[in-house]
């Protein structure tokens, strides 16, 4: 196999303009058009997913592999992870993305030692470093998977043998360094095991404060390596873990502010596992923003009926136009960006179905964020938003607010108040919305 | 009506032994039988709940009243009141519980004014006060309703309206005075307005900074009037507000933090508003225990298969039997207690209905704190755990833990470690657990 | 109060194209516009429900009423009823909708007896034919409240008391006779506490038989009356009883065909109804039409992260364009409708806010039908459909569907079979739904 | 390795007492006691499962292998199936079950077409047969997995493609004809993915046909070959599928009466199947029992707060005491037994845990088995039923329900009634359960 014949397509996907049906062909992403004075492509800093697109094979609880892709099976380990590397390069290039993100035994095989599976990976960072020479695409950020190997079945950090612990610290500084070295934006640390799967067996302050340090050094040793962005804690609340301690934005915060971390770490933070833990994904990026922890957007969707993980390729136009809407208010990305950490349907077998999945999700982020500009020009929800504020801008109001006025004092003064409830115009704003999606 | 005449029965509910058929005698509660060196009483410290007990008419959101009681119709206000307090002490002493708790409304009617509502408030609390002196009964904890009048619809702390706020400084301001007259053992939040119903008109941000301000003038006047128990917040995810702030224990820890309140502002956890939040009530009561900021219990429970508060009485002894487990390590309850957050079913209409709810619920519960303190005094859990863990007592594994070893000093150790996974245990322990309750 | 002054405005609401801003102005709903050769009010045969919109005060569990209307307070009941009335028609008028549902109790007071109750309706049911006789607005459906009053607090046909049977046979009787002089095109029955709160007190197979008997009489009755209608029942998994025996589409088909009413009774399917039961809108549509049992639709929206019924304005056109596309396939409605069985949020406390949210609401549903007429016509969705299936039409393939193959000569020939599996293209699917919506 | 070796002990697990402090020794399950006339073996009927205690090595969505059998390495396929038979047939000895159940796939290796794989079962067929001459354990039922293969991807029966279909028969025969040959009490049909991804690419209406075609060739050659037991379908709402049309017992119930069904189909019920769907395991049962449609059980748990499938091993007593109560009001089991369809966790590596686990959930089951024998001699639930429904006794009550009096008739006569609702006694009924269990 050569990466050329997978995809029967050899040019990029273009921008064709929204009367195309060409599922192969952009409607909305025209990546030079300019929203609020960047170009589109910099404002969505989309990047695909090396573990989703080339290294799952198609499985899920009660089956085996249906995508049969020619780099997994009978070759050398190594071999087949330069012929994976192939096919992702060129979907890097018939998608046009920007930017990828990988863990690291997605992208080079685990050796039989942590020695050999670092030099693995060193060898893939090299190929990846050269490809990257001549290619447009950037790393968005790398992470190390802490998951799946049966040594972290109890977890990583937070495991309660410590040869454990210190085994995720040498795999860890493995992945940040070649994370370094491709020029990664972000450094991620997705905890799927950092919980537990019963309280009867589990010390949760102990491996909180397990987790605690770890976090600690890592933000020590990117400081020391001169390694320019955040680390991101990704959130998710349960899976495959019962409960994972970065359940939520919330959660991670109060974990961040207790131990000293919410000048360097950052949150990633993902549809599906927004909706997991109870949360709509606009809550979640409003909630990161607020305390000054936003950092970057896994982008899917979940099944609103379904209680676990399904990682769809995003598709709703105005559930992003909201969270493009906020991030736009906020200024857009820094180090972040759009990651899809979505999969193909497991039945979606043809190889162009990898493409024309990126292909309708990218157009439907691009329709959010063109709704989003354009909600933001007419101050279509900001308006409304400071006119029902607006009695907090009076004097008196600023003053107890800025803690000039006593308990008592309040309450005297609420003896001469009668205050009368407002509309909260909630359909009106519902009818907006759906004005501009 | 008189108080007497509304339940058949004349004498306290007795201890009657395991074998007792009775729905009126306790089988398992025996107030003053010792466990870990403490009466019962003193360690459940049960509260009953003023206004599911004698203020819920028995309505739900598709039927009207069901319950028909005496005190809830023809009559003046402030007499139906005084009926009710006859019935609520009667309660209290035919129950035999050392406590009980109350919000501002369930015990005097709202006036036309704050002011008129602040007397009412008085002339009960007089009452009380003077009924409490010969009886037995304490006051667990007071609070304000700030979430059923319409003035409170989209908030009171939190509301767009400064003067919504200062009047539940107002309001407020009155029942932790009279919490603080009747000598409670805590004060309460419960913010179940505090939060949205939809985003589209939220400015979340500064909702939790109104929020931040008022917690910490109450703070302020708490210390001020003396009043020596603490501020506690009842995390509560979601309903009768789509979204709300103290959305479980992490959520107002992260708050607690940010705002500097955690020294002076525990919480009280309640069983069906974990569940609602995606916790066991075991992992709430475990974390508020790990971060210091475990108060108080409303002792109730949900429905796992509903996705609202059913607040029903607690019968699950295993349950108990592990959240007293955890309590008891911690020395079990300072000032809280285990307050009956719950209600009949309105379909159990019989006056006798609330005698035997709360017999048999406080009967499971006092099953569960024997089967803790056997599980403590075997080291059934504790000494699996410790085992567990051992690891993390050598000296090494003390210096990564304690700093004093860097992410490269570790990442090096690692080389030459491959570490394998032990087993997790989880149904030996589920075994052991049954043995027990 | 007058019912002009209720509102600010006096003329019925009209389309002004897409491009309108007006929240009080159609942007899609273009009445006399032809969709697939039929008016678009005849598509959708919107109905306006009276229980949400004009006897709901705006309470919730934790809350009373916020809507303060006039009709509420202050007079005697009929006369309140009447002023009721005239705002219900005013609505109707302003809002140029073709139907209107009602339950008993919504449109007239319960009388001290059933036989008060009877003739209040009567009164009722006689204002409403006067002003139906000069108004546009026709009755969709009426149905029978037989769960607010505490009567029913344990079912009405499946109560464990006959009596309570009887009574609600009773009362149904006159809400079909009221449905039927007023010219109703189908009678509703939602068994809201036809279930159990707990199976401990319960038998339910009695209670089903109940529920069969009672169905099969009032088909008699339907039948001897003349009434041309189907009667629907509307299913709801739970809440407020916590299990509901009408639970879904398939609990109520499995109903139907044991008690054998699959000929008269029909399905009328709400959105938030499907997804408390854990299926999409969609779903249930698609499996009623399957199984001869569609009748009619409550449109309205639930919150896929609550776990009750908000019965909010339906806004998702993607939702209503795949609904609207099943339905359209099998010719559209017959007797049903759209039944706004919606609220305004009880903080919409404008009197407009109820005027904006049916707007925005219809014109949500009217792009979804656009959308729906769109992609059918291109074949968009049934296309590919047919084509997935196409092996089927194969002349083996019909002869074992047929029962012409035995078993053991479909698993002979299956022998030399090796059948490839072909990619479901789903992501495709959903691009090409996004195209249209 | 021989399977001596695989366990520590070699003797099988005994009755020790409850106070026994082994877990590898039963508290309660006393094979030979009589409960209500019957040895306990005969009641409980437990079976072993091969596939999650011998065919699954431990994996989840985020992670490999952690149990590493040595009978899942470096062999040739059969030599390792005959190794695991050899382990299976230990542990069925070791844990004194009377019963076992497996999938083809599980037993055998899939060969490279249809034949090699009836052939490999046929080989391992007859080594079954070979070693259950001299076991005491039989087979509680066989079935045929349909899933887990890729040509299986988008349904078995109700796959797009016609070859599938017949696939699935000749691998259907295949499992039914050596479940007939080893003397299987029942044959079971899971259909893991007879259902949908997504309602875009799926014709509801003729994949339902499709199922019940299969299913009606599948009862005629049962009674062909003379096959005494039932079928059994298992309802499983979602999971892998988004959606199985085997969704609860409701839905089957509604399938097996539109395709003729009921006689010869009965349901295999599973307590996470059915918190999976929104019920109650007992519900589940009940609802089988009243449609006469009960079979058989698959004995686990779920976890209430996740939504997915956990399969634990079941442990809670009092869930198991109100299903086993009404099952022994039925007489018990006919054909069906408790299979354990439950796995140890990822984590519980030891092979002794395999042993661990079933034997406290068998304990589990035993004491539930106990307490509702004594809940049925005391007539402690049946009791206050009756009571609660002697009013339908009356001879007019019976006349209604009989079909004897019109719909006219009975709401004549209800004008002189006016019913009182009576309390619903659910927390007296709670108290007693908590006496037993």
């Amino acid at each position: 196999m050569t990466s050329q014949s997978f995809f029967t397509r050899t040019t990029p996907v273009e921008f064709a303009g929204a009367d195309s049906r060409d599922p192969l062909a952009f409607r909305f992403y025209d990546k030079d058009r300019k929203v609020m004075g960047k170009r589109m492509e910099d404002h969505l800093r989309f990047s695909v997913a090396y573990w989703h697109s080339f290294t799952w094979p198609g499985g899920d609880p009660f089956g085996g592999e249906t995508f049969n892709r020619p780099w997994m099976h009978g070759g050398e380990a190594l071999d087949l992870a330069k012929q994976k590397a192939e096919v992702a390069f060129e979907t890097f290039r018939l998608l046009d993305v920007p930017f990828f993100a990988f863990h690291d035994v997605d992208v080079a095989p685990e050796g039989a030692s942590l020695e050999e599976s670092n030099d693995n990976l060193k060898v893939i960072t090299d190929i990846f470093a050269g490809k990257m020479e001549s290619a447009k695409v950037r790393l968005l950020w790398g992470t190390a998977n802490l998951f799946s190997n049966r040594r972290y079945m109890a977890g990583a950090a937070t495991n309660p043998d410590p040869d454990v612990f210190a085994y995720a610290v040498g795999q860890v500084k493995a992945a940040i360094d070649a994370t370094h070295r491709l020029g990664g934006a972000n450094y991620v640390c997705w905890g799927g095991r950092e919980g537990y799967e019963t309280l009867l067996n589990t010390d949760m302050k102990r491996e909180y404060d397990q987790l605690g340090r770890f976090m600690s050094m890592l933000v020590d040793y990117k400081h020391k390596i001169g390694f320019a962005g955040p680390i991101l804690i990704e959130p998710k609340p349960k899976e495959p873990t019962k409960h994972q301690y970065d359940y939520d934005v919330a959660t991670v915060y109060a974990f961040l502010q207790k131990y000293d971390l919410t000048k360097d770490v950052k949150l990633n933070i993902e549809q599906n596992h927004a909706i997991l833990a109870g949360h709509s994904f606009d809550h979640e990026v409003k909630l990161a923003f607020a305390n000054g922890i936003f950092g970057s957007l896994d982008i899917n969707r979940g099944d609103d009926l379904l209680g676990w993980d399904t990682d769809q390729f995003a598709m709703d136009v105005k559930e992003m136009a909201l969270v493009f809407h906020e991030m736009l208010k906020h200024g857009g990305f820094t180090t972040g960006g759009l990651n899809f950490d979505a999969k193909i349907r497991r039945q979606s077998i043809d190889p162009d179905d990898l493409l024309i999945a990126h292909v309708a999700s990218m157009d439907a982020c691009a329709r959010g964020l063109l709704a989003a500009e354009a909600m933001l020009k007419d101050e279509a929800l900001a308006g409304p938003l400071a006119a029902r504020y607006a009695g907090w801008d009076g004097a008196e109001a600023k003053a107890m607010l800025a803690g000039k006025m006593t308990f008592e004092q309040i309450a005297e003064k609420a003896l001469s108040l009668n205050p009368q409830p407002k509309s909260g115009k909630q359909e009106m704003l519902e009818g907006i919305v759906n004005r501009y999606v």
